[in-house]
């Protein structure tokens, strides 16, 4: 069994989203096609990919780096002991030719969304959804049937003040979910109480309430919002500071009790493992966002999650970046805390399958083989051209 | 006076060298010129770059994110107070428009291409030598004359034996290198002490000889290779493992008292100034070799600087990797220790302007307005086409 092609194609991500650093509306994505010679139920098994928001397509890289290298591997070398499926470990290694280390960002994407292509198609070539696969792989079959979801959003609302932001936040809770997060730092920060204080008169408890700040605070500032939010017992308090530098982070642990969150811009494990050596992040309380789509797939997440059960960290603190697909089957399979979720923007890559609906705070997967892209009607159509 | 074009090409580095990591055969370089309306010798004004080996080609990210955001942006935007020149790093802030921070790879080369193109321009515009330029602009004018060059190769020669290492040393000894740099970590511990020793017995001293692991070791392997390297006393131990574990590199700094070397591999402030932070790296003897071309360009090798000052180094422990004119530019105007070269190879990117000799292991610059591509001419022929 072997690959025999990989497809790339640069779509827009449809949203007109701004946050604290960029205009989503430019946004591009890779959409990757794996296609292999295994037959089941007469049809080729192909695995899809795409790389979540935040980061921009790498198509070049993609088509230029990454896959000439696959597709020259002997397909023996790709294959498992058995030989009866992909190694996605062994495809990775084989991307990772001729690449130096360091220097994590923007081939991290480009890995990424071949490697979630190579997982997808992995599950098909077994026959079970991805987070069973996962499950029966790593955790002796113990796979989370459900998995909590939190709704991210809370933006600006310039012209419209609190009262946009309060019914954003109330379609949220219509929709299922039990906790939302909003951003924070946009505008002062006695603008940013009132408005936390408005989101809480919807939402009834800090609890279910987490803050973002995109990494734009300095660590004077950080500590002041961190005075500022202390009495709401909020879930968590979210990147406070740029992503490396965890002496911010650090110092902002000892002005902050509550949970903490970040690690949404961090790519590969070595980055991870700083955050973990030298951020002061608590394994009690806080949450870690590393996104596997952006930080060269699930291949190196599994190094990510080795590495945090090393320093004392359990999986159950990791609630991925993203709101994809992708992450929502490694949490189940791999027992993570949970998984952002973007209700009804980025689309059509964000969101999960169609007709499954969020019930108190937690989601629950297809059962076909694979991430379960086509069980995701806008999603799947964005992926039929790769197939033409 | 605006910026009327950026163009990108992308060319083969000619070299048949092979590291701990890469293949350098598979190598691509982007050549950028910034074109500009001012008017110089009855000519417009073009600055020129590209990036330094060991990383890929940009080019789709060049035309796609970085060019259009620069050349959409306001002239008067782009200009320094005078109006009279650019401001590279207002050119800097518009190429970084709706790009998130952290993820400090392949952007960092994108960015540091089209910004080594603006420096040049930017010099020729004020009608001064780069060095000269930024020696005016940061150092009272106090310009380095001469810059310490380090010959770097020592390559392993698997059919040849140390006969034909020692024959690549007395090489560089005979362009006027006092200082030579080989590769270790390709063979074993064993076989890199005989081929140390080889050196040895051609360049005279140990500190004239420096070594680079590429950072393929683990803690336990860098401090077998410090045990069997202090003897020696060698110019520098560098890259022992990867350059992201800091803790490795602090740890290995309580086996060596000697120098050490490492930041090839780091691109940005933030990375280099978590070196400096938790690598145990010593301002009195150690050195630090993150590469401007690589790294977002001279506008932020500007903040790396100042966050060294801050921590009590002095930029005269920076030599760059990547053996470029940018760089022998930044070192002579800026004060830095030196810079690499890389004899023959990587050509015709690498080395300095033509009919100038390496002398006592120093380099002089030559006096034309710019970088000095002009007077390299296989370079100079190289950047045609973008002229066409």
């Amino acid at each position: 069994m072997r690959i025999i092609d990989i497809r790339e194609r640069t779509v827009p991500i449809r949203s007109q989203i701004r946050n604290a650093f960029i205009d989503f509306s430019q946004m591009t994505c890779s959409t990757v096609a794996v296609v292999t010679d295994v037959m089941r139920n007469g049809r080729p098994v192909v695995g899809f990919g795409f790389n979540s928001n935040g980061r921009y397509a790498q198509g070049a890289m993609i088509r230029e780096r990454f896959v000439p290298r696959v597709l020259s591997a002997d397909p023996a070398s790709l294959q498992n002991e058995a030989g009866d499926n992909l190694d996605p470990a062994k495809v990775w290694q084989a991307m990772m030719r001729n690449e130096k280390p360091g220097g994590h960002g923007d081939r991290s994407v480009a890995v990424g969304v071949i490697d979630m292509a190579v997982w997808d198609a992995v599950a098909k070539i077994a026959e079970k959804p991805l987070y069973r696969h996962l499950a029966d792989t790593y955790r002796g079959g113990d796979a989370d049937e459900r998995v909590f979801v939190y709704a991210a959003g809370g933006y600006y609302y310039p012209e419209k003040g609190n009262s946009a932001l309060q019914d954003e936040m109330r379609r949220y809770l219509d929709l299922g979910y039990s906790t939302v997060k909003m951003k924070i730092g946009g505008e002062s920060l006695e603008e940013d109480r009132r408005r936390i204080e408005a989101v809480l008169d919807v939402v009834g408890e800090g609890r279910r309430l987490a803050v973002d700040a995109n990494g734009r605070f300095d660590l004077e500032t950080a500590i002041a919002y961190a005075e500022m939010l202390k009495p709401y017992d909020l879930r968590w308090y979210e990147e406070a500071g740029d992503p490396l530098d965890y002496e911010l982070q650090s110092r902002l642990a000892d002005h902050y009790e509550g949970s903490m969150a970040t690690g949404e811009n961090l790519f590969s494990m070595q980055d991870a493992r700083n955050l973990i050596r030298y951020g002061g992040m608590r394994p009690d309380r806080d949450i870690l966002q590393f996104d596997p789509a952006l930080s060269y797939g699930l291949v190196e997440y599994l190094r990510t999650l080795t590495m945090l059960n090393e320093h004392g960290w359990s999986a159950r603190q990791c609630i991925p970046h993203g709101g994809h697909q992708f992450a929502l089957s490694i949490a189940a399979g791999l027992g993570l805390g949970g998984n952002e979720s973007y209700p009804d923007v980025f689309q059509p890559f964000g969101g999960f399958a169609d007709g499954i609906a969020v019930e108190d705070g937690y989601v629950r997967l297809p059962q076909d083989p694979g991430i379960g892209f086509e069980r995701k009607a806008n999603l799947w159509e964005a992926f039929q051209p790769l197939l033409g």
